[in-house]
Parts: structure tokens; sequence; C-alpha cells
């Protein structure tokens, strides 16, 4: 699929569309489901451990990447509002920068048989901003992305 | 000692200026004693438990407020600087409101053998930073820094 668009129509937003091949349905459960994290969730090369993730307003979620040289870094949140399969908003915050905490609201369209995925993270600062993106996040996004696409494509031949 | 300057200078931020009459050391160190925590932290007629604080960077903060109706409420965040005597940068979350996190930056100003508290809390949205305003926090705040200045009378008269 083409990689995600990403752009920044405020100052403290990033904005993310990526259209998935799968319907909605499929798309928000595969996404909202802690047995498959650790199959796409991080870039590749990478697996990832949950935690916690406890999909409910108000549950929190935690998933550690390790990474082949055997490092791993932590990423936590807590889950506001859940609506099947049309919205989750959560916040995101990366251990390694403790109490910089970002708020994620996903949207799932449906377009056909695939789904369209808008997120959109609003942060305090501008710089907090700046700073997730030069942390090198949309190279790292596209390849979860690609890893999730796998997923589903898994999904929908199996009949999901 | 004068009630808290409260204040909403931008439309994101809550400022709030507060005297208290004991030297800017006494003051840092008393409000990051997890052991007088349980003597001011809260409205009159409550009683706070101090379930972690640990003051450093990346370090975690909770309290618990017990209410004299038998109700507990808890409060939460992440030291994210911490410089003695001068500066604290801290996220503040209620647990009622899970996902919904400000960050305060509290600033230690000498004025003689008195200290100006500063803190500044900055939210993500106007509305939840009017939701806090509407929650009666300042009635909850000016009855805290009573009962902080009581604990700083006590220590003052004790030779801090």
């Amino acid at each position: 699929m083409t990689p995600a668009t990403v752009t920044t129509p405020t100052e403290r937003e990033i904005h993310i569309e990526r259209v998935f091949d799968a319907p909605r349905d499929v798309v928000f459960a595969a996404m909202t489901d802690p047995a498959l994290i650790p199959e796409w969730w991080g870039p590749h090369g990478t697996t990832t451990a949950v935690d916690v993730m406890d999909v409910r307003p108000g549950g929190a979620w935690r998933f550690v990447i390790h990474n082949s040289d055997g490092s791993e870094t932590g990423f936590r949140g807590t889950y506001r509002e859940v609506e099947a399969p049309g919205r989750i908003v959560q916040t995101f915050e990366w251990e390694g920068m403790p109490g910089h905490v970002s708020v994620e609201t996903a949207t799932f369209e449906e377009l056909g048989e695939r789904t369209k995925v808008t997120s959109v993270s609003l942060f305090h600062t501008t710089a907090e901003r700046d700073g997730m993106i030069a942390s090198g996040m949309e190279k790292g996004m596209n390849e979860t992305h690609e890893r999730f696409d796998a997923v589903l494509a898994r999904l929908v031949s199996a009949g999901h």
C-alpha cells in the first residue's frame, strides 16, 4: 500500500493518513488485539512484547520493543475513548522521555473494502511535536504499517 | 498569607502565584518531602496517602486523597525536571479522568525570607483547562496552601 501521508496542519499536531487493504471491522479488531501486537508494532527487525493492553476507556497500555542488538525501549499510554470500529483516543508516551505525553485521535473510515485510518497526534508544545518528527518517527511508522499490512492480508485471506 | 493569584494568560494555561512565609530552601524541601505530603496535600478534611513519590527526572508520583465520607480519589504524574531549590516540572493527571495530562512548571523565587512560588499548568486543549477550573480547583488549592502554611510555620519555628 502507499505509505502514510504525514502533515503538520497546526503548530502542535502531526496528521497521518494511511489506507489499509481490509474492511474497517478487520482493521479495528486487528489493531486492538494484544495477541497480534508482537507481529507488527514496531520497525522491521524488532520484536514487541505487550506488558499491558487494556482496551477500554481509562485502560492502560504498555509495549516494550526489543531491538536486534539486545536493547529495549518502552512506550505507554492510556485509552481515553474506544468506539469500535470508528474511533480510538489514547495517550502516547515514550519512556525514554518520561512525562512528555501526546494525545492520538484515530478515526477509521470505510472505503469500500479498504479502510482509511486518520491519526492526529496533539502535543503540549511545538518543540515536543518537532522532537517526535526528528526522532525518525515516520520511517519507523511506515515499517510498522508494512508489517500491519501483512497481518491484515493473512486475516483477510483466512476469511475474517 | 494572601490567597493565590490565579489567572489564565493564554488559552491553554492556568497561572498561579502564591507567597509562602519561609525561605526558599525550606519551601522547596517541604514541598518535595514524601513524609510531609499527608499533612498538607489536599483540601481541609481530607487525608492524603503517598503511594509513590520518586522526586527525580523521570520519577513517578501518585497520591490518594481519602475524603471524610470514606471515598478516595487518586492523582499521578511524572517528574520531568527537578532543580532544587528553584524549579520543578511535572505532569499532573486526575485518575477520575484518565489520560488527560497537564504539565506543571513551578518556579521558586526568593523574596528575602519569603518565597514566591509561580506555577504554570499547561493543558493540551482549552476545554481541558476550563474543565480543571470548573472542578473547584481554586478552592481546594487555597485550602492546600493554608495547610502547607502550617507545615512551614512549624518547620521555621523548629529552626529549619
